[in-house]
């Protein structure tokens, strides 16, 4: 397999000099240039003719590079350099598959062709940022930006900007973005830390968004959208409970839910930030870590989301993940189990399986149908494939320092 | 937009003939031919470099012709001729997106490069077929055939056959096979029409597939399994309700539901078969076209499958499709109201508007996050294109007799 590695738009292969070549030499060379040329259709110099279904971005979080892997024989197809910070990063699809935008921490958005294996646009749009969005047609990538605090919508071809919306909050003061996610309908919504709101943003007009206010909470640190675009649901730092919002609803209102949601033995130490997005929905529950215990809570939508129990775990969770068909939930762990994966049966809410990957496990996310699951380790430079079903391990691939596994089929799911 | 014709797997562009070219005009062609082979990679004679997540097929039954169309810019990129009788077909991708396997009422099963707008393999493997599935994990399909009754599994990079299972049933007879789907952990399900059964198959050896077989009840003719992978259900043609599989339960039995379906106010004539797989899960709950009324059940997997609900429409409901995030359901309808297409909202329960698009409607596909919706137009040689939000008509395609729709998101979900 084709393994290149390609830094900035620079395509240094396709220059040619004629200057004191013969005939029979020109015709030669032009033959060649030809036969290259066809050949580079197929998975040549000039990028790969090859569906996009299957592919996934690898986050090499020292180096500022990414990995263009393929989940169908589970390879390494390319690497890009070039990315910058990406010591938090993530990653977000164009709705054919072929395009990744990279948001690297350091305020850095980058388009990268995963065909071409090469970025097509870059621009450094904020001082500080943790991530962003695409719209629900594609047209739009939006950036949630620390510093700055705000958000900023950028056309999804070409990078141009399109909007600002600096977060000032009805208290005046400006705030870290978080938790922006993408709704049905060209909308966003988003928290705000400091100034405890939620937004509702209508793009539909990109250049001109209008944004909707809740309140929202004490200093919401993450939020994130269900798969159905129904529910979003924020973490609340400064108090107890989720801050919950009923898309459906008109006029939209945010209201508390899970009371007793982050009521650990101890208070978070402040560099602690939690992740929400690593929970997830399994057959209709809602599975989160739960915060400063060794647990994940299950709570109920259709029964005004009250908790309707909880799994005891080896450790604090981290990502909650589930697999596409909701049999099976996949846990990791902060450390000092950051080395351990548990997998809960949804059904009998039973821890049916431990794994001992490898040590600082950071991410996990599932193919498609999910019937393999891939895992960063960090800390020993490699990705590793498990089979859902049997457990067994099915590949390894090397990588440095991984973080976030991004594969392209979140470009047809929502909040993601 | 390309819009290139082209059958069987020949390419004919690629023959130069060299014998009394002069030296300048050599080097001229051979340059010519380079510029032509580096532009294949872009979208030349040689097939397209491109997301795959944005493609799909609309069937063109009266020719035997598939058109490749993609839902970004909303164009037909190609047509690929030579696939027999389609006047009955239906498609599943491989899990990359690149591939459609093309099933059609004659036995013929086609591999179709979408990039390459041509068929790579074909075989004719049954009498009378109507449709197939792909296993979870894209390396094995499997064919359902009337004559002679039974399943065909082939490799699904090569139609090399597989295995071969006649669909006898415990009284000793040959069924047509319907409601063939694929489930989590590389099996399948499918219904046996004369005998009365459902099979879950193991398809994990796929040279030695292991069948359990359920009873279902009288002349099952049509099932299919929930998004999740989770629910079996088949329509009963001898009996009124349906049957019911819970795909979690070991071992798995079948169970009659929703004791009142199919009974309308007269028996449907034998010729009219209906379609079960135009019925959605939608916020949890199943909508299905009611029987002989001119109406759609909704009904609660939650609830031990009761009815919860009907809604009255225009006509005898066909298809009944959920969009992506479960807010919208669309409703075509039999003749005479077939020039008629309703949504329903799936919060108020309420018909929210009745579109008129043309006669004929066939058939209805969402793009993968649902923000529109491609209808065919069967007797009018036009495809149309809806926005789900404001129901304004996008775009209009033409296509000659279309019938199926169908998206490669299909890849990723089960039972597609």
């Amino acid at each position: 397999m084709a393994d290149r590695t390609t830094s900035g738009g620079r395509s240094a292969r396709r220059t040619t000099s004629r200057k004191h070549w013969t005939g029979p030499l020109k015709l030669a060379a032009a033959l060649a240039l030809a036969a290259a040329g066809l050949a580079g259709c197929a998975g040549g110099a000039d990028g790969m003719m090859r569906g996009t279904g299957d592919l996934g971005v690898v986050i090499e979080r020292a180096a500022g590079r990414i990995q263009v892997v393929e989940t169908s024989g589970m390879t390494r197809l390319a690497t890009v350099a070039g990315l910058g910070d990406l010591s938090h990063a993530s990653v977000v699809f164009s709705r054919d598959g072929r395009y990744a935008y990279v948001f690297g921490r350091d305020g850095g958005l980058s388009r990268v062709d995963l065909l071409r294996a090469r970025v097509t646009h870059r621009v450094m749009q904020a001082g500080n940022s943790i991530g962003g969005a695409i719209l629900q047609d594609g047209s739009v990538v939006a950036a949630q930006n620390y510093a700055p605090g705000g958000i900023r919508l950028f056309d999804a071809a070409t990078l141009e900007p399109l909007a600002e919306i600096p977060a000032i909050g009805r208290d005046g003061r400006r705030s870290k973005v978080v938790g922006l996610a993408d709704l049905p309908g060209r909308r966003l919504a988003a928290s705000l830390f400091e100034s405890g709101e939620i937004w509702i943003i209508d793009a539909a007009d990109p250049r001109h968004p209008q944004v909707t206010r809740l309140d929202a909470g004490r200093e919401p640190y993450d939020g994130l959208v269900t798969p159905d675009g129904r529910w979003y649901l924020a973490g609340l730092f400064g108090e107890d409970g989720l801050a919950l919002v009923d898309l459906w609803q008109t006029p939209p209102a945010a209201r508390k839910v899970l009371a007793g949601y982050g009521r650990g033995e101890t208070r978070l130490p402040v560099y602690k930030m939690p992740h929400l997005r690593g929970w997830a929905m399994a057959q209709g529950q809602a599975w989160l870590p739960a915060v400063g215990r060794h647990e994940v809570l299950v709570a109920d939508p259709a029964r005004g989301w009250q908790e309707s129990g909880r799994v005891a775990l080896a450790g604090q969770p981290v990502f909650v993940m589930a697999r596409p068909d909701g049999r099976q939930v996949w846990v990791n762990f902060a450390f000092p189990d950051n080395d351990t994966v548990q997998v809960i049966d949804t059904a009998t809410r039973q821890v049916v399986r431990t794994i001992k990957p490898c040590r600082g496990v950071l991410h996990m996310e599932f193919t498609p149908k999910g019937e393999a699951v891939w895992l960063s380790c960090r800390d020993e430079d490699r990705v590793e494939v498990y089979d859902t079903a049997s457990f067994a391990r099915l590949a390894t691939l090397p990588a440095d320092n991984p973080s976030g596994i991004f594969f392209t089929v979140r470009a047809q799911r929502f909040g993601m």
